[in-house]
């Protein structure tokens, strides 16, 4: 993947823990039920084999096919003809070749495209203007604004001109918000890819530790919250003494959000409680926070702090 | 941390590894300067003294302090007091906590505060009216509904009609954007609670792998961001053959999305790889991708799958 050397995200899955980067044990080709076998090669140790290579090629015509389908389909319900416009600024070759094939494939699927090509030294105002006018326009679907943008446009100020439900390349801040929630959303189109190439190949991560190397926030941060959804959004369920001495290595820093109401023996009444075994933990920790009057205070305090921040305006 | 046992994050900074949870040498009540005597006192296994326990309420009267100074300079300027509205649903007990200890913490400061008290059959509409006439108000510098949220009301739809600028618990899908793109955003209290224990103790996180247990879409989630960000939009890099076999493990599924463009001392031309040591790679994983005819076209078919979702209008 596209890899800064500088970080990495090491994600797990909601079943138990497997060693770093997913083992998948199915072929793209094979069903599901041979999975073993392959299996099975590996661990007896027979003679090994190269890496199964997934033709992203062959899987995009495939995807393609199926867009098509969609295409026709929708526009035999009486629905107008999906339209993307790509605006493009300047003459980075390297841009200027991924819209051709962004433009030839929209055709290849009946998708109607168009390029809004404009000179480098484009004003932000003006490709502002020009994202206002494509999203109030109803026969265009979707915009792109291609990047690279030259240095004096804000390109996160453009990604965010283009209204969310046009913003076919996810960027919009909204999209991104949606995808960290894990909500609908359109999703990277980077993003997406990976996590179709992996879905299609049937190679399994649920429950297993993916390494993304990379921290972009245009790939590796949103292929990091895919790996990471189920698709459920969860409540903190919060288990007193779940974190044990055993699991805290010395010296450690131990931040404790847990909030649980438990029976106190000793008193008989009920008493707030983390979810780190605190007594235990502390004599190995180098620092610890306890409940209450740990994160708790704070997180009023915090809160406090975003008041006069909003009242400031100092953010918006 | 609160846990759901099922998922974790392991983060990493931008400085070297070292093993799992951050180690600080720091005290929080000495100067940097003297962190390296701590340190010695591990590694010279002298006798071990128990974790420092972090009072998260001395800490939050601290800045709690410094807020009231920076209410009352802001006021001193002529502008109007900070000004937080609370809308409280229902009869749970804990909520009602919770919300009398933010009333008494704000007037603590100096920050007025009023509680909107609706029952707990009040309809989603209706609070969406008072947010909306919240969002109007320019007396009111901060709106917060207290969580959780009966279950006839869509607590993702209340707290994105509250006004970005004025959702003080920062759960406003704009807001999350903005904290995963590492932008000035209003942080979810619990998790900037976290971060400001973890800051003013002087805990370094620099460099170190950071365990957050949780995967909780309002603490677990926001937290996890906040310790992987450094606060730069970095553009990926990509290294030719950055990935080698010796970094992967045997059977794991690898999927390149590296573009680099290299010369090639056969041909003398220039072509095309990913971040990943292709031929070493691909006889010890079991499914590679390679590049070009991997992530690419890949990318390019998903985008115009977004274009026809957008042209359905499915997702907005």
């Amino acid at each position: 993947m596209t890899v800064s050397a500088s970080a990495f995200w090491l994600l797990r899955g909601r079943l138990g823990r497997v060693s770093a980067l997913g083992r998948s044990a199915v072929s793209p080709l094979a069903a599901p039920g041979t999975a073993g076998r392959a299996f099975r090669g590996f661990r007896s140790s027979v003679l090994r084999h190269d890496a199964i290579i997934i033709s992203g090629t062959e899987m995009a015509k495939q995807i393609q096919k199926e867009i098509q389908r969609g295409v026709e389909s929708w526009i035999s319900l009486g629905n107008g003809r999906p339209h993307l416009s790509i605006i493009l600024v300047g003459d980075n070759p390297a841009s200027h070749t991924y819209v051709r094939k962004k433009i030839k494939a929209a055709a290849a699927v009946g998708i109607c495209s168009e390029i809004i090509l404009k000179p480098k030294d484009v004003s932000q105002e003006e490709l502002l203007d020009i994202t206002n006018q494509l999203n109030m326009d109803p026969r265009v679907s979707g915009i792109l604004v291609q990047l690279p943008l030259p240095d004096h446009v804000d390109e996160r100020t453009v990604c965010n001109g283009i209204a969310p439900e046009k913003d076919v390349d996810g960027f919009h801040i909204i999209n991104i918000g949606r995808l960290c929630l894990d909500q609908h959303s359109l999703i990277p189109a980077t993003a997406s890819a990976v996590w179709e190439i992996i879905k299609r190949t049937g190679i399994e991560t649920f429950g297993k530790n993916v390494v993304v190397a990379g921290r972009s926030k245009n790939a590796g941060m949103p292929i990091a919250m895919l790996l990471h959804t189920d698709g459920e959004h969860e409540r903190p369920g919060g288990i007193p003494k779940l974190i044990t001495s055993d699991m805290v290595k010395e010296g450690a820093a131990v931040i404790d959000v847990g909030i649980n109401y438990v029976h106190d023996p000793m008193t008989g009444k009920t008493k707030l409680v983390g979810d780190v075994d605190f007594e235990a933990v502390k004599k190995k920790a180098s620092f610890i926070t306890p409940v209450p009057g740990g994160v708790g205070p704070m997180t009023v305090a915090m809160l406090l702090k975003n008041t006069l921040l909003a009242a400031k305006k100092i953010i918006y």
